[in-house]
């Protein structure tokens, strides 16, 4: 079955309200919304003559990379278990069309999982994460959700897990992944470990892959677009230790893409080799993130509203339920948010919620600036919420949320 | 089922005999050979700070650009109806993912169509080709084929022609193509038209789009890997005109792979634009690519072998079958090619062809020079095949053959 994004839909609608003048404060996007640091783009200039196809999987010097950037992480890695690819979104993609069975996901997560299981003929069994953090299913709900599954006639045998998570910018703990693990183990599930927030986890000892406790049971993806902010070029990869996986992956890949783009993967070799200035870049974007995704947090919680406390990327999921509004569903309330009071936010129920959950998904990386320049100012300040286009986009959700 | 690439483990041996010393000519592998145009990598440079998401179809300026290429080429276009990928490739697999029913493909035809029918779960229904050109299948043959495979219990309702072809090197005529939509047009098959060699027609006039005859039932894709030697680049575009099909094509690509990268959408912009220096490169690339293409066309033909006259591309599909050798199997014939004579060539059975033929695809690409400035000298030159290291590899042709 075909899937169509009905994110995309929401997001064109509040493009078209800004495009038209209106004051929409977007936070339906989940772009980095931070300029590429210049090394990096000199990387990818210097590559430019290479227009050889390369191998499938990526040329040695990228996986090579790719290999020490997750050893250094506590995850020896073998070059021969990198595949790159035009994003981490592909790899997912061929990993669930190579794995047999059906797929286990948390709920809420991310759009794209179910959107891919769909298209390769999946179903799709959904556990809810714990109250402390998303990401991962609450352990103590798996098992039953397996055993009804099997009983109704699915055949769960992928698990995905997020890591740190969207939407809930949160990061299951050592012990939530290590007992995850435990089952999926026992059940026979390969576990799909999607860390391309990684590098954003605000305390990165906080950051523990299922890849730890079974690595040859667990696919890791990751890469560059949203630590270094280059969503816009496309460049991911898998770590799979498995050698039959990899083969079919790699068979997929040659089938539907041959590889990631020559000049992209010298680009990623160079921020994965992690030199000094990537380090920098990486640690100031950061602290940016966590400074106005706490601030934003602080609003929430003011307003009334539940929330997770963030430890990664720039994601709020805040339940609005405690408010007492009267919207009965989460794309209504979204809907009056963005029709009423210019704030545009994505409803749970994009991301497998229940659809009279008023949850929200918030992103709040497009707040540092509508300028380059305002951009790197927010990365160099050392009290960015406090810079006045970031502190009114502040000012205006308060109001906004007080006028509910 | 997952496809995996006979033809790449091909490659990968002639790649590791070369790499061990062997002097290998290399015939085996589909890559245009020359270098970058400064300009377009410029172009790459000069959007290199561009690493937001765009749209999935691509950017108002990328889907203009590739309307006007088109548009200048007989087949009025809009923008809104082109798609961009990281190369033609995933483009062919989401259409063929996204029409219902089963696959008709010529015989020989590329190999990724039949990796990709597979992985979509589709059946293969083969016609062979004329034997004046290759890339769309005989008229003759294709409604019987057509009823016998509805007999069969398959659902033919895609037909995919290579216009100028892979593996043949040959250009369907007008004639040819009209015979074949009017086929198509009463059997409700949609025409999938893999026109990436188009720009390297020999005389440009002689290629014919099946979109002139059936403009809503054809979906064209193309891209400037091989008439720019982008290969490495994976840019590819598609013009769907039937919007249904453009909306779960976006779908597919959506969930998969969200778009090409943005530097590279500037980069395809610039070249479908054709500014003079691209006009310029092309020219060359296409004189050099018919002197080299020529000249082993007879030196295939001068040792008694069956061969279409090349018309585009870097291909050659010749038959061995008259000279009269021991081998029963194409493989088995391209592997003393390779052992005895140091020739590397794929056997026409990875092409969909019959086993027993001693048919091969001959890629002429490589002969260009192992060095940048050897290339560029190629593109240069009045008289390529007399280039020292050209008129070598043509020698050790000849000398291979002589042998057999």
């Amino acid at each position: 079955m075909i899937p169509h994004s009905a994110t995309l839909a929401v997001n064109e609608k509040i493009n078209a309200r800004r495009a038209a003048g209106r004051p929409v404060l977007h936070l339906g996007f989940g772009e980095a919304g931070l300029p590429v640091l210049p090394a990096v783009a000199d990387a990818l200039t210097a590559a430019a003559a290479e227009n050889g196809y390369g191998p499938v999987a990526g040329s040695q010097r990228a996986r090579e990379a790719a290999a020490g950037y997750l050893t250094r992480r506590d995850l020896p890695t073998d070059p021969g278990q990198i595949v790159f690819a035009p994003g981490s979104k592909p790899l997912l993609y061929a990993v669930l069309t190579a794995l047999p069975g059906d797929v286990v996901l948390p709920v809420p997560s991310w759009v794209s999982y179910a959107a891919q299981a769909q298209l390769a003929g999946k179903r799709v069994i959904g556990v809810p994460v714990p109250v402390q953090s998303g990401g991962v299913p609450d352990p103590d709900l798996l098992e039953p959700a397996l055993r009804e599954a099997r009983a109704s006639g699915a055949d769960p045998r992928v698990l995905v897990v997020t890591l740190p998570d969207n939407p809930t910018g949160t990061c299951g703990s050592a012990d939530l992944v290590h007992r995850v693990c435990e089952l999926a183990d026992r059940h026979g599930l390969t576990i799909l470990s999607d860390e391309i927030y990684r590098d954003l986890t605000f305390d990165p000892a906080r950051h523990v892959s299922p890849a730890r406790f079974l690595p040859e049971r667990t696919v890791v993806t990751g890469g560059p677009s949203k630590s270094m902010a280059l969503g816009g070029w496309r460049i991911g990869f898998a770590r799979i230790a498995d050698a039959g996986l990899r083969q079919d992956v790699t068979g997929i890949a040659g089938a539907v893409w041959s590889s990631l783009a020559a000049p992209m993967q010298a680009a990623a070799a160079h921020v994965l080799d992690e030199p000094q200035e990537v380090r920098d870049h990486l640690g100031a974007s950061r602290r940016l993130h966590a400074a106005v995704l706490r601030a934003t947090h602080e609003i929430f919680t003011a307003a009334g509203a539940r929330c997770r406390a963030p430890e990664a990327g720039f994601y709020l999921y805040p339940d609005l339920e405690p408010l007492g509004l009267a919207e009965k569903t989460g794309v209504e309330l979204s809907g009056r948010l963005l029709d009423e009071h210019d704030i545009g936010v994505l409803a749970g129920e994009h991301f497998g919620d229940d659809p009279a959950a008023l949850r929200f998904r918030v992103a709040t990386s497009l707040l540092y600036g509508s300028t380059v320049d305002e951009r790197w100012e927010a990365l160099r300040s050392a009290d960015p919420v406090r810079l006045p286009w970031i502190a009114a986009s502040l000012d205006q959700l308060r109001t906004a949320l007080a006028a509910l």
